[in-house]
């Protein structure tokens, strides 16, 4: 079983972001956000968590208190009006720790304005970066739902054999793996944190649609069913041959993890098996460079070369819309930090968990790649995620 | 055929959003939010979408322009980066509209600050009310999305009496229904505008786990999988007898529909099939009510009343934890404008859509409850949502 969310591990995560707040030259934070409040209490019911410089976070429920107290090892304070909040937190820390975080990555401008109203004379800053530090590393109990995670989706990857078909719609062939996944223990709910960010399930989808470009920030679009969620699995028929992307996302206990396995009906196209190799190719140069120490960029650099040394360098993350990055960090949300791009100059850490996604993309022909959820460990990396990479090829008849 | 979003129609829409605009005294908006953009041009490829006082708007893409070509009616302008976006404004309207209005309700600080800092000496303003009273009042075409989801969801709880059998969990069961949805086109991804709402297709559930308050904004609660999504189907069995709750929310083109429907395994308990009547005079007496010029206020107020003149007022929409309003707007989002609530005292007008969800929830014990989306008509209103409203005996064998 997976160990839960104890008073323990509540600590280990709140010592975590009190660190990080220190190093950014914060006294608090004051978070609302869902998963941040989440990861620090265990508890998603509505309403405020305000963290110190030290001690146990002051854990404020506007709705419901009764559930929050089921679900949370910390002790929670029933709130009556947004209005009580800053004399409850000055009842609890003998004044406001200053300056006071607040997400400001996700906090709307009339929220934020609205907040700080309720506290005069209090100087405010950022504590997003300081939280999203934290949360970066992983503990034991949040890598185990993530395997859990990947677990699900495995499951419902090994029944692509059954359900691909000779003209199955990409639709159908989503809507039967997304109710396996939930009848697997899946939330079905995504979360990204990015302004606009929006995905659902993941990209199930085949040949030229595929490789359909949209607005989204993923190495993938596909056509969708409409221009009101212009991306993943469309209406059209799979046919015998065609490249079939199974981009899945599991989630568990709110943790999520992410795969992308190759299938087609009938032997894959020469140069699309080929593209594959490429890709895995990529794939086990960025893994074996992953170790603690290394930076994002330096192994996005690394695939970077490594796809260079294919013969599909041109089409690697896109063509016209190369996408910045070929890997993600995954845990309560899908775009979390680590990030594989060249921005990211951090160096990983232990316990770190991302999705490397090296995909090859001919706009209008076909997408092909591989994505595994990788654990930074002590000596290296571990695979979380279990499926088998090689090409699934299903009897066509 | 539904009718299309073409020129005429995405006109129509720019100048109701210039007409709130000019009387919230803003000179033009920079709207960044997808449904708001989607709204308006009909794309919602990655980008951003300027308003001037008069004429049409300005539709800069970055991420996929030539996608956004097809989607939309307007001319698209490519956007290299961000940092172009003042000098693009200019160069087609000759000056920055000012004030400038920005969507401060959903914009998070770090990206107004962002933007804000591209346009030195300019002022800004707040553009959501305008926009969102612009799209509260629906077209035609509109119209028609709203009723083809609601047809969609139909569809699907006609299939209640072959899949609800005893022991089937209600997991099971919402997987069921969300394949079929899917199947018919449902995007599966739903949308609401309010900071950390959040919601899954809606609420599948029983008996008493129906019955569990959550933090979310929302009649219902449901005990969900886990702390992480602490709301709908869970993993409990159904029993002959108790009362189902078959909330699904149908999507179409981005438009959604709202439908509440109960069910049970052989014939309900006589208290609950009381509650379910009293719901459907509470729904009747606010129907007969509704039209042009009342308001959502008091249309809440007549709810309210006519619960109290029944004998479960006392858990009319919850117990220890009510919600504050018996009705939502829906359409692009669901949680928009008009919202039957008090502090809504906006007049309503034909063409406004909302959902109407008068429900009894004994805390623990049992939900009941009724949800049609309506129609605002010249002459009174109409239902949307077309699936019978009586109680669902299934058979128990």
């Amino acid at each position: 079983m997976a160990p839960t969310f104890d008073l323990t591990e509540g600590r280990r995560r709140v010592r975590r972001v009190q660190r990080e707040l220190a190093a950014a030259g914060l006294g608090g934070a004051l978070l609302v956000q869902g998963m941040d409040r989440y990861y620090l209490t265990g508890t998603l019911q509505a309403g405020f968590v305000v963290v110190a410089a030290d001690g146990d976070p002051l854990l404020l429920v506007r709705r419901d208190p009764e559930r929050a107290a089921a679900e949370s090892p910390f002790p929670v304070i029933p709130l009556g009006s947004a209005r009580d909040l800053a004399e409850q937190i000055r009842a609890a820390f003998g004044a406001v720790p200053e300056p006071l975080g607040l997400e400001l990555d996700v906090l709307p401008v009339v929220q934020a304005e609205r907040l700080k109203a309720g506290f005069p004379g209090v100087a405010f800053g950022d504590a997003a970066p300081a939280v999203m530090a934290a949360r970066a590393v992983k503990g034991e109990g949040e890598i185990a739902h993530i395997r859990r995670a990947a677990e699900g989706v495995a499951a419902a990857v090994a029944r692509v054999p059954e359900l691909l078909r000779d003209g199955v719609r990409e639709i159908d062939l989503s809507a039967d793996l997304e109710r396996e996944l939930r009848r697997h223990g899946h939330q079905g709910l995504l979360r990204m944190r990015g302004f606009g960010q929006e995905i659902f399930y993941g990209h199930v989808m085949a040949g030229t649609t595929a490789a359909t470009v949209s607005g989204g920030n993923a190495p993938t679009g596909g056509a969708g069913f409409s221009a009101a969620l212009p991306q993943g699995a469309g209406e059209r028929a799979i046919r015998v041959g065609e490249p079939v992307v199974v981009d899945l996302v599991g989630v568990s206990q709110g943790y999520h993890s992410d795969q992308t396995r190759m299938f087609s009906l009938g032997p894959p196209q020469a140069d699309h098996a080929a593209m594959y190799r490429a890709a895995l190719q990529v794939q086990g140069a960025v893994l074996a460079a992953t170790r603690p120490g290394v930076s994002g960029a330096e192994l996005y650099r690394i695939a970077l070369d490594a796809a260079a040394a294919t013969p599909f360098a041109e089409c690697f993350l896109g063509e016209r819309h190369k996408v910045g990055f070929v890997g993600h960090g995954v845990g309560l949300e899908l775009d979390e930090e680590p990030f594989l791009a060249p921005g990211y100059r951090k160096p990983l850490e232990a316990g770190m968990v991302f999705a490397l996604e090296p995909k090859f993309i001919r706009e209008g022909v076909a997408a092909v790649g591989v994505e595994d959820t990788v654990l930074v460990t002590a000596g290296g990396c571990e695979r979380l995620t279990p499926s088998p990479q090689d090409w699934g090829v299903v009897s066509e008849v």
